[in-house]
């Protein structure tokens, strides 16, 4: 089993970001996993979605259920094959699981406060500037690949774009050129349940000694559901009564009450959303969502892909699954004719998983088959 | 015009419910639009859907903007001729529209408190229930036809199944035979938000004088969001910013902020949320959604719609929309497929309009003639 070990590195000199602010220092938590070979040719960028963080892969050493979030994807004999590749997993910028965010302390504020809702608005463009100061300073020059899925798809794509001569391959999953409506609506009221919690505090509850927990829940509420698909629900949960799942002597029948759980989906949406308001941070869905929403290349280019992805020089693979509604197939094929239009070398892979955006966290043989083949082709172009 | 007049009977019997409880004694509120004929054959009764009334069509003397909530449907010379037919509109039990309901006295509290949380949970069936005694005093056996969309399309297939013999058609828009498990979580989370707001007292907000008003905003913007399609939503805001809609000289700039206004569809279900929690009561918004939730006719049939159904009597029309993915063609299908199992005569008309399950409460020119067509067919045999 591969034992990771989280890693920090602090950056002295400001980080400007889009926004026209700027981080005065900062910190980024990371791991990495395997070995960088003699002509550091074999780095993997691994970039995380919105809870996750620089956790990919492997365990801590005494901690067996301590999984990274990728790692059905990346270790030893897996695709992405830590035994050839050096990986790097890393935390983006206001998180809340190492690197520097809104839970720190704010080196403008006099009395040593931390930031808060006074965290700047960072950009997945941002994020990929810091991860590039991280492979500066572990000596890294050119990625044989960057990957991630979701909002580390957006990442991928964007450090195509961004440092267009420092990525070999691109490994973009379950990924979008930007959010439709509906998925900033589905953002903005996971939002709006946050900062009405009257904990919440204007972003500022850390000073009051208490959580937004209401609001976080159901924020997680409207992501689990928005996550997957609704067959897998059917299939999953159905129409299934919670009382009768707990008690097999249990009646089918109705207990009749609107604030209680009667259904089985119900139970697993509020436990869902119980776990995750007790690990993580307001602030910091606040800043990942927002950073998801003002993703969007084309932007700047009148709404032409098209030109917004002419800078990538990089080869690339794009993956989608076809019960992702967050996510669509369609949304990725607007990214492949863009890089196609381009000239560039796309290989897209549409993959029926019954998930939905789900998918690309988990361990779908064909899924896994497409990664591995073009990181076996990667592995063979860098010699290792 | 056709001028609206709200009426109210009042039921002194108790009604019992299918939760075991009984409601003591109940008012509903209704309104009728056209004239009852001599052989009182041409009632055509409009069932509710989640926020709407008993104001279905017409407007109120002096109030020209006040039109009822299917008014494009129902009027003279429309699809649903008042001309010809006798249309009653009914508030549903449990609503706070008119109809007894939480905001109400309940008669069992010693010192006249109101319902709040202690208003027995209703269903569709018991709904149905409470429609025929309104109909038995108002002298009308049988409905030429029963008729709603989403959850109102649930009462009238009830109807064809608690008083086979007192339907002569069912017009079932946008419906389904159930919720789905997603159907189920997205109510769910709403109900949660409302819930798990402190100014909801478990229900018995009445007494401290506040409202759960920011529960209710996210419950309707998760509806809103819900009834449009993904397509609808972009092509009516897309990625649109705010400032740059109010201020035509205004940059495309993004403004950076994660608790501000950035997107038009932001500002759109802000707005909709706050009207909303203006007029809606949370108690009721809480029956509403656990009425969807709990309307199952095969659930007592081992999960067989076809043996389910088999009281049905009726003629039926169904209608769907392909862009609704709330209640979705399929599930329209899954009751068009029981009903011919049981050689019903159906027809069924899937429309291809773009505006999600929306569309059913929308002037469109294809729905429309369906619906005219058959209540024509309606009226030769009826004889108006």
């Amino acid at each position: 089993m591969l034992i990771a070990t989280p890693q920090s590195l602090h950056f002295e000199a400001p980080l400007p970001l889009r926004s026209g602010a700027s981080i005065r220092a900062f910190d980024l938590a990371f791991e990495t996993y395997g070995t960088l070979n003699a002509d550091r040719s074999n780095a993997v960028l691994i970039c995380h979605a919105l809870n996750a963080s620089h956790h990919v892969a492997g365990v801590y050493a005494d901690q067996p259920k301590s999984e990274g979030w990728w790692d059905s994807m990346i270790g030893p004999g897996k695709p992405v094959d830590t035994n050839r590749f050096f990986v790097i997993g890393v935390n983006n910028l206001g998180s809340c699981f190492g690197s520097t965010g809104p839970m720190h302390i704010n080196p403008d504020s006099a009395d040593g406060q931390v930031y808060g809702a006074d965290f700047p608005v960072v950009t997945v463009e941002d994020w990929v500037d810091a991860q590039a100061r991280l492979l500066d300073r572990l000596g890294i020059r050119t990625l044989a690949a960057v990957m991630g899925g979701s909002l580390g798809g957006m990442q991928a794509l964007a450090w195509t774009l961004q440092y267009p001569s420092r990525v070999s391959r691109a490994v973009v999953v379950a990924s979008a050129p930007n959010l439709t409506a509906e998925n900033i609506a589905f953002n903005e009221v996971a939002r709006r349940a946050i900062t009405t919690d009257p904990d919440f505090h204007g972003g500022h509850f850390y000073r009051h000694g208490v959580v937004p927990k209401r609001g976080l829940r159901i924020a997680r509420m409207i992501g689990h559901i928005t996550y997957l698909s609704d067959d897998v629900m059917n299939a999953k949960f159905g129409r299934q009564l919670r009382h009768a799942v707990q008690d097999a002597a249990a009646s089918t029948d109705y207990r009749y009450s609107t604030q209680d759980v009667e259904f089985q989906i119900e139970s697993y949406l509020r436990y869902q959303g119980d776990k995750f308001a007790d690990y993580f941070d307001a602030n910091t869905y606040l800043l990942i969502t927002r950073a998801l929403d003002y993703f969007d290349p084309a932007r700047t280019f009148g709404g032409s892909l098209t030109q917004a992805l002419a800078p990538a020089r990089s080869k690339f693979l794009l993956v989608s699954f076809v019960t992702d509604w967050r996510f669509a197939p369609s949304r990725s094929r607007e990214i492949v004719k863009a890089l196609l239009d381009n000239q560039r070398d796309v290989s897209y892979a549409e993959i029926d998983a019954p998930h939905g955006h789900d998918a690309f966290l988990l361990d779908d043989v064909r899924y896994h088959s497409v990664v591995r083949s073009y990181l076996d082709s990667l592995a063979a172009e860098v010699g290792v």
